[in-house]
């Protein structure tokens, strides 16, 4: 038996039908961003250590992979694109003062345990909108997160909205500490009402704060739970979340489409890293969120230019993988021509594809291999996603075969003839 | 003074105009691969460190970013994307016999001495061409890499072609040690002919051979170089390596791409790793080759596939270097379209640019701030390369500003009036 060599785990190869699907996908979100205004940038896929620092990421740095330059310098591959952008825009949107709105498309590596089935090296495409808090803005990357939804055809899928700050102002009304606050946040993010209650009675806080509280992991829904909320909490700041998410509620029935939305303010992050809403796409066929994004207004400070910033990024694979689990297609066309000659027609053909090329034709010239017959060129066309075969039996006897019909017909070869 | 984080040295971050150029230069090739009937395969950007095993790769190991999963193996980053392709293709197409027509593109990363001034990540985007040993694969190759360089818009610019047989059919029949063989190699790839002919002398050949090895570096040409060569060398393996090149030449005036080749014997690698052609690129404006080729027949049997393949790459950031040092333009056009409105036309605005969107154009909406002018906004659309900007004064007073040519015409609103 043969030993071929693997991938490493964790880490997969993508060719044939399945890569063309993604190449489409990917085509079809990166154009989405260029309607928006988003204009790219690529980073490198590894940055000094200290840029993925502990307070700037969402990947603990046990899970960074890490090595050496020839210096001695500690770098890692990026497990994120967002702290990335944000040292580069620092640097080279340092003076500008007005919207800056930026896209990428890469791989990123989280060098997780094996148990927990998720991919070490993932395609992720986002975007990032940087120098304004504004409703607008949020609304704006809201409604692009339900567009890529859109786009890549899924019929079931919503996008949740939560604020940090709502929880935020609540903690801090109730002077949990960092601890304390982290502890009630994880069973509030897993809905552990009973826990989050049991862990409110310690805190031994005044009636109205603590049911406000306890009733976070119920508020979820539309307008009439924002207006519920309001009721519920009379902390200031609390209530500014609330504002706030009443008016993205606003600007995204201008974008046509808040029938997608739901808002959850028991949607939050176990990192102290978003400041303001934070989003999440879900649909079938897939554990996790499909597209996660928030504000973090202080993040760019870190890499030296105080701005504020939001964002979000669409996990490729992922979305991949749920469309095939609903059986979502990608419209992906197979294009590709296969022009099959005998050797003694071999320059007519290469000139009949050179001259279908300079169209944009896609042209695979093949060589009838004696003792081989039209059926083997037929098979092999089928299994590597060929649309057609255009065969040479000699210089006027030219025929094209569609392969997903099998029809034939024959081909005028005036124009190729010398 | 603000202190930015800089990227690791020899990395870089592309944004802006920049970007964009290299983004239309990546899919102008793209699609000339795909006119070739080429498909896309990704391949990790890591592999387990023995699949660019001292023999496999054109690489030192040295010179590769090396580090540890976390069960103690090696990885390493890829430096090149032939060895993770001929893996991924012996195991998938394990069983196939016929033509393999794979393209790809990505990030390569070379841990060299920062004086060498090369990028540490590149970009590169190459093809290969497996299970056939033709001069009609070979020439296909040549064919696609002359018109990527035709596709750029380079108007001056060269592929030379050798053949690593012709050289090592002379050295076999010296009965040269690995070492002798290796030696001699490097002086003629540098073109010194009196060191080749000091070592020549040392070796104490046999005259009609002696004269043969030390010609090579002279033998650059067309066909009648081609005819005086096997007037040289005797040897039946040199004379083959000779036949196969006229072969080339014949089917690259079927391909009309002969004029931009010059056969050149003295091309050689240092490396053992081609068995048949050795092709480059070169043009103006940047010290190494541009695009990389060969034929290598002994590659795949390493990870289980015992099959021929050709192929090459493109150095995307040197080609991208190049035609910006010898001033040739790529064509990004500049569509990005500001919508520019004060806070009370706001859903208008939004309105008007979702249905422009949906067809297809690209529109960036921005809130008239209080207390800047059109001309603050004229500056930043300048600067981040949007093409114009539409804004709103009232429902039915919007105004499009051109901003190549400064020239302003009233927009029809009805269409977007409610």
């Amino acid at each position: 038996m043969k030993k071929f060599i693997h991938t490493p785990e964790g880490v997969r190869d993508t060719y044939g039908k399945e890569c063309a699907r993604k190449r489409v996908l990917e085509r079809q979100i990166e154009s989405l961003f260029h309607t928006y205004g988003y204009q790219h940038i690529e980073t490198p896929s590894f940055e000094f250590f200290d840029v993925f620092g502990k307070e700037v990421g969402t990947v603990s740095s046990r899970n960074l992979y890490k090595f050496f330059d020839r210096d001695g310098n500690t770098l890692a591959l990026r497990p994120d694109f967002t702290p990335s952008i944000a040292r580069a825009a620092s640097m080279y949107f340092s003076e500008e003062t007005m919207p800056i709105r930026l896209c990428y498309q890469g791989s990123v590596f989280i060098n997780n345990s094996s148990y927990q089935g998720r991919l070490k090296e993932s395609t992720q495409m986002g975007v990032e909108f940087l120098n304004e808090n504004s409703p607008e803005a949020d609304a704006e990357l809201v409604a692009m997160a339900v567009s890529v939804m859109r786009k890549a055809n899924f019929q079931e899928f919503q996008v949740s909205i939560g604020h940090a700050g709502f929880f935020n102002a609540l903690a801090d009304e109730a002077g949990l500490s960092a601890e304390q606050r982290h502890e009630l946040k994880e069973l509030l993010i897993i809905k552990n009402r009973f826990g989050a209650q049991e862990l409110v009675e310690k805190f031994r806080l005044k009636g109205n704060l603590a049911r406000a509280i306890e009733k976070i992991p119920e508020l979820i829904g539309d307008r009439e739970m924002l207006e519920e909320a309001a009721k519920l909490a009379s902390n200031p700041r609390a209530l500014e979340a609330l504002n706030r998410l009443k008016q993205i509620r606003e600007l995204l029935e201008a974008y046509g489409c808040e029938k997608y939305v739901v808002f959850d303010l028991g949607m939050l992050s176990p990192y102290e890293y978003y400041t303001g809403i934070i989003f999440q796409a879900f649909t079938y066929g897939t554990g996790d969120a499909v597209i996660k994004g928030g504000r973090y207004d202080n993040l760019l400070a870190r890499y030296g230019k105080a701005a504020p910033a939001v964002g979000f990024t669409t996990e490729v694979d992922a979305l991949l993988g749920a469309l095939e689990r609903q059986h979502i297609g990608v419209d992906v066309e197979d294009t590709m021509t296969m022009v099959l000659y005998p050797a003694r027609l071999e320059k007519l053909a290469l000139r009949f594809a050179a001259a279908h090329r300079e169209k944009g034709m896609d042209m695979a010239c093949v060589r009838f291999e004696q003792g081989k017959m039209l059926e083997d060129y037929r098979l092999y066309g089928l299994r590597n996603q060929f649309g057609g075969i255009i065969y040479f039996r000699s210089e006027n006897e030219v025929y094209a075969l569609n392969l997903s019909t099998g029809q034939t017909e024959q081909v005028d070869m005036s124009p190729y003839l010398l």
